[in-house]
């Protein structure tokens, strides 16, 4: 029975973060164990790699479709792939993978064009490759506790959505104008790069995704209103949803909210309670049963429900932050692949990882947001 | 020079929460001093009310009508009225007390239809009458505060609003069907009683207010979507709202949201920084300048402006509350109606309270909102 | 049946804001009058009171013996006065007011000797009068909740106590030396005006007795170290406590802490639970009971005791701020007197105000505090 | 170069939740790497670690003796131990390790006897050895950016302090009395097993750590009131503190505080400002300079100060948590290490981790407060 699996990782630079939370989180559980990579176009900052992660040479590649090649073709070549390069390869990337045979995992967003999105949807199913996107929120054990206390009826029929994700980071961009470019954001600002979306695609898919997954429910349509501050592309976006079951809510999605950090905020309302979940503080969750005070529910204790137990790795206030909600991505997409390495049949609770219809739903989202905005915020069907 | 106001009250009967909430509020700075009302239909309630307020006989009215002509007609008649009777009498009442020339103020929303509006603030003009709306959250000294530092500049030109009005007591209506009908509510649920709209002309128009009051903006269109959950009347409504200066944001205003008492939270966003002020924690001001920390500015604080120093009534971190904010209100209308019956000429300053004007904007708001969630949440200019 | 008071009142000239708050408190209900007063020794200042106020020449008084002995012989004498005059008189004035038949209702603390404190109470036990003391913060509607829960015993036995009183407003004053004096606190720092203690007497002594009222408890004894920062007079305090019951907690009480506005803060651990009240956010109480989540309980809701329902005014969500503890002081306090005057026999419910017991002890206390301070902190049995 | 450090654990089974937190921390930035164990006395469990591990055969061992002697005689032997033992042999592994001339990175508490925290100094003197104590919560970045700010001068001379660490889960021990047990704590109830104290030796000594890290203040004295509630050890103390420079304070340590998971707070007071800082919310730090706003300090920000800003790794709003604590030990841990094993002089700043001192003061702290409690809460002199 396999115990651990071989994985190997596109992009992820020495110098992006995101890189280094992907290693350390994949290692946690020891169930991943990194074998081969190309982290980087540049040979130079490639090689680096190879030594701080001390690979093989021969399974650190200066090109991706390289990389996808040769390891689908050896014996033990890795089981699946991490895709933590550019947004805009992310199509390319995954594709070349999948055709070869390699299960995936990519950051989100999975890709720019719904066409890509379906193409890799259909291409993976056609191989009976899993193919995971990265909404790590997801990952937190206090959100898979909303998901379970939601969809066991706790509140009630959803009647109401309130979800945010606010940033500053780019509020300088709102007066640079043309000439200046902020160079921490300059890449998002190009069409070409960043897809057609700025704001909406790299943040707001996360309360798109946050909010279906936390309730089983999936947004229906959208009335968009994107600022774009005189850049090409949005920075500032508030949207009306309305959800499969009829209910209303409002997505507000911004990176020029001056005193938000990462603030993706969860205000999930029923008829017969309230949950709210807090990314910053992602420890806690606040439940409020009809009629009755509001209860702070902690992570680790006695009360929560049984699968989010499962995925509790530390006491009752010790704080579990962004590593341990990759950690916990990787967790899921282990188990899942290892299973189907191992030959068993993976049952709904298995695909408890976003999953590539969260990811062709998130590119649709996106999509039907810029078309509303363009149209002045008229409604736009996903 | 006149030193004290004679006031009388339209409705506020002793069953009546605002009724003593007002007399209260009145008598904080001794400059207003009530003399006569029209406080019930019901005869005995309104001579309970007599003696509970220890007023004079022939001074307490079965009729408003009658009470209009009489006051006015009398040499020590009252200065204003206070209208506080049902919603859906304030523009006869209103109107009637103006044709007698006594001045109004007159508790939210100013009446229903925007013709009736219109007329209130023409008479008013024409009489040169003051006309006071009591859109109440702007008496708390850090409205003022925060106002003074928006206008002043210090977040820069706004970007972005984001605010809310969330509460949860009718959250029983939801499930109700047609034919139980919660209690409290009843007449909320009457548009014969309550108007074309429940959350919105209730709670809505508070945040409209408090926004414009804060920022100085003016919403130009909205496009609403407002929930009825089957019931006559909206009890939930999400609106994209667009601002005179091209800024966006949303309005939230729920009265079926578990968890939410009383929740009006406004935050203004800018260029340079933003602002946030909890209605329900209304001594504290969030400030937050670009590329700084967020500060947590308590009232009473040397840091104040000068103008909201002023209004402040006791040190800091002793809470100030609903009764404040209201005696606040009285304070600056009294002040206003002062200066003029002392034949002063009153300057912009002085017009600190929400006039005809602002309740003429809130019923526009309202009807704004019904049509465009009429109309599938299409943008309604105002 | 007499159904309203007539109170005069001591101090609270119109620079004090203290005095306004009492005059605006009582008459919340209208079940107090003011009729006299004797609000300055300075008569200019006290004329200035009177017209303010709109009492009637004869029963505003330049000296409070004269105040006591005419209104006790008077035939519509007031029944009661509040002393909020400075507290170096507090003894003095309480005492000709006793000796004149007139009720008292004296600001805290009672007095600064404990033998005064004794006399006082004596007095009023053989003249029948009642006397409160008005430790105002057990006012709050959420204080008397949290009392209910406690003396009912939801939440067990007492087993620690943590409460503190942190203000920041005489930080000036621990580098000033002897020769600056902070403006704002000159006479606090006089014993022969503040009496023995400045910070244990202004504030220690209200967590004292919150906490005392909350749960039934006495202090039995307290090591407490005191910091003077080379003033005459304490501005820092922190205070090992022991309960009657063999529970111990600490007390900190400091003008000292920057940061720190009005920070009185109470929690109180039981073997079952634990309750916390934090008096900048009065309306609301954390409430937890063993192995389940804090509940965040709000004043004004359905789940509240009876007895705090009873005292509620404004429904949960509008904050009830300093002036409605104040009101609330009042209510009881007129309650039992009104009941008294009428013949009625006050049960044990009926006292609950502060009375001159629990100003004994609040004396008691301060002065047991400065001896274990003065003995490097060693145990003073109170 | 030396650029990666071998090393070995002792202790930490994969039944205790601890031991994989040190696996996962060493791992994080890729200096540290395990190549030894004895992870249990239990030969079977041994294995299994062994297994999880993937470690060489001959480099687990069954005892820790066998283990330090063979290390400390191979080439490649470890370059230091991790001690994560049970607290009661923690003397004997660091001696041994010691005397095989292996540096050690000890969980605290160092030890229960001040004699043995004395020797473990001296031996590591002796052999020239760094000595490490995992005082985890001073790994946090905002600990670090405290103590820059306060070492800096920025709050002033530090007047007075309060601090907590609350937690809950022993409280049903309160009424367990002798003949139940509370299974989770039957070892820590044992004082041949716990040492002297419990509560204080557990989570007090945290208090007293992170304190003096943040302040570069000593615990001088100590008038300690410990709670045993019936049992051997104790579960709750309330303790007055005096520092080396004449401030006094409070720490209040409780493992029977219904509602608290594992809250240490830490408020440092000082002459132009205050510092606060709580365990459960790591990424924030409250500061507030005299007659300014509180300012919310988020790690990450740019405003961080140097050497803060030098050990954070995730952008601003994405929060650390336990892990990267412990994480950040052994970054400063590994860096000094590192630049002994390559012959450079390590400076002051290089000592940035707990040393022995910090262990030798942390028991001598522990035993103070026992002996003070024993003697009715007398000082104690550390």
């Amino acid at each position: 029975m396999v115990k651990q699996l071989r994985y190997g990782v596109v992009g992820a630079g020495l110098d992006s973060f995101i890189g280094n939370v992907h290693r350390i989180a994949a290692e946690f559980d020891k169930t991943c164990v990194l074998v081969a990579g190309a982290f980087s176009t540049n040979p130079e900052k490639n090689k680096a790699c190879k030594e701080f992660y001390e690979l093989d040479d021969e399974r650190v590649y200066d090109s991706y479709e390289d990389m996808a090649i040769k390891e689908g073709a050896r014996e033990d070549g890795i089981d699946f792939v991490t895709i933590a390069a550019p947004n805009r390869v992310h199509y390319s990337v995954a594709k070349v993978f999948l055709e070869n045979g390699i299960h995936v995992f990519c950051e989100k967003p999975l890709c720019f064009e719904e066409y890509e999105a379906e193409e890799l949807k259909k291409i993976a199913a056609e191989k009976g490759l899993l193919f995971g996107v990265n909404y790590s929120y997801s990952g937190n054990v206090m959100v898979k506790e909303a998901r379970e206390r939601i969809l066991s009826g706790e509140i009630g029929e959803v009647i109401n959505v309130n979800a945010e994700y606010l940033q500053e980071w780019l509020i300088d961009d709102v007066e640079a104008g043309e000439d200046t470019m902020n160079k921490l954001s300059v890449w998002r600002k190009d069409p070409k790069v960043a897809g057609i979306s700025n704001c909406v695609g790299d943040i707001g898919t996360h309360i798109e995704h946050t909010v279906s997954y936390m309730t089983g429910l999936t947004v229906k349509r959208v009335a968009a209103k994107l600022d774009y501050f005189n850049q090409p592309l949005d920075l500032n976006a508030n949207i009306l949803v309305e959800f499969d079951n009829g209910a209303h809510g409002v997505f507000c999605s911004s990176q020029v909210c001056v005193g938000h950090m990462n603030g993706l905020v969860v205000r999930i309302f029923g008829t017969k309670g309230a949950i709210e979940w807090q990314q910053e503080n992602p420890n806690v969750l606040y439940v409020t049963k009809k009629g009755q005070p509001t209860q702070v529910c902690h992570r680790g204790m006695a009360y929560m429900s049984e699968y989010a137990a499962e995925l509790n790795r530390l006491p009752s206030g010790h704080p579990e932050g962004l590593y341990v909600a990759f950690a916990n991505m990787y967790k899921v997409w282990a188990k899942a692949l290892l299973k189907k390495k191992n030959g068993e049949k993976l049952t709904e609770k298995d695909y408890d990882f976003p999953t590539v219809d969260a990811g062709v739903h998130g590119v649709k989202f996106t999509h039907a947001c810029v078309e509303s905005s363009n149209q002045d915020a008229a409604w736009v069907t996903i």
